[in-house]
């Protein structure tokens, strides 16, 4: 993490990096530890989303866009701001003030957070630790977990707002390689939501979209029979739009 | 306003308050005036939004709610937080610097600033001035005034995210009387989203529509034949949610 920069001690961002691996959501997690420097006992050890102060001279939106790339090396990656956390109490439990104190950013008794989410191709991505545990868990196991600060709430706001959107955008792509299958999709589908999808329906209404297009190529590399491959059609979805959309009620 | 409370300097809330007259959709400004003392010339003489810094003893949302019923006296309103925004420059102009020293609420080179939306019925509602003068202001209106700060920006993203929200939340509802006639709900939309709509469709849709009821009642005190009036059920909008929703594409 680049320290050259003053920080603004009260106000940070947390980016919910959400990635799909065929199988499942998951979510990006950073380990938080710290021992007794005399009897080296965990004091604290435990997960936080991926998150910094912003700097003094940036844009709140840039201090998402430079943990993203920090974390991920990633660029130009759909990024949504969902939400802004500001309950007196967020950073109030003991460990986390301890927390606050040892990373040094100025210290404050309490900090807004801004928080984002991004949705990233995991098939590819590389992790960079910088001094810190950093791994892809599946959702439904984060959602579980006793994450730092109010993460847990965040992480559900997160997931909330996400399973609205993929409703009225075509943000799920965002998930999926260039090139995917309509089982891929409908599996994403499925685990956004929670929801089990019925086959037929959803093969029959996909066919008919004139944004998700069919290849000639089917996958390769597998063991049961290739599927055909199909990809996202921006420009034929923002065509299509009015089409589509009348006021839903 | 109450300033017995501490206030965070380097975070405000600012609220856009979005009413209908059956009209127009409308919004509330407050004004800014700073004369000079000796010249009396006018130093300052704007626009901006309803907002406040946020107190150190209260959760975020607990200060738009401030605001909200400090300008309007109304609590239990709906609001929804609808982004933030954080850019290095936004209170940088000279003109909005000299104000944040003179309003006193301690000062910062950089302020963040939490947006939020309120919809109110704006046919029963008071505004108070504390001391400055307020008014409702036609959105069509105020969408064109120079604003303080980036406030024209935060007036534009919040009619932006209000015209996405109604075609998927039954929001609008609460920007009506409790009983009104199609006509009015129908200006509404077509007010909001700054599009024309067929009269017979509209009715015909919203006729179907179990959660728009109609009444035995008819207005009255008017000149042209009395309408029918309606009212929103949210009791069986809920209950029928799942069967109009399910992925949009």
């Amino acid at each position: 993490m680049n320290t050259s920069h003053r920080t603004i001690s009260n106000v940070s961002v947390d980016c919910v990096i959400f990635g799909f691996d065929f199988e499942q959501l998951n979510v990006i997690l950073v380990e938080r530890e710290y021992l007794d420097p005399l009897t080296g006992d965990i004091v604290i050890k435990d997960f936080t989303l991926a998150g910094y102060h912003i700097f003094e001279d940036e844009d709140l939106d840039n201090a998402a866009y430079r943990i993203l790339k920090d974390r991920t090396g990633l660029e130009n990656i759909y990024l949504e701001q969902f939400g802004t956390f500001g309950k007196i109490d967020r950073v109030a439990k003991e460990k986390d003030q301890l927390w606050l104190k040892l990373i040094d950013q100025g210290f404050a008794d309490r900090v807004l957070t801004v928080g984002y989410f991004a949705l990233i191709d995991s098939t590819k991505v590389k992790l960079f630790s910088h001094g810190s545990k950093i791994q892809w868990f599946p959702m439904e196991e984060a959602r579980k977990m006793e994450l730092a600060f109010d993460h847990q709430e965040i992480l559900q706001k997160a997931l909330e707002t996400l399973r609205k959107n993929v409703r009225t955008e075509p943000i799920a792509f965002e998930l999926l390689p260039q090139r995917f299958t309509l089982t891929q999709l409908q599996k994403l589908y499925e685990v956004i939501t929670g929801n089990s999808i019925d086959k037929r329906n959803f093969r029959k209404k996909k066919l008919q979209m004139p944004f998700i297009v069919p290849l000639k190529e089917k996958e390769d590399g597998v063991s049961h029979r290739p599927a055909r491959l199909f990809h996202f059609s921006r420009e034929i979805f923002d065509n299509t739009r009015n089409e589509r959309f009348g006021n839903l009620f």
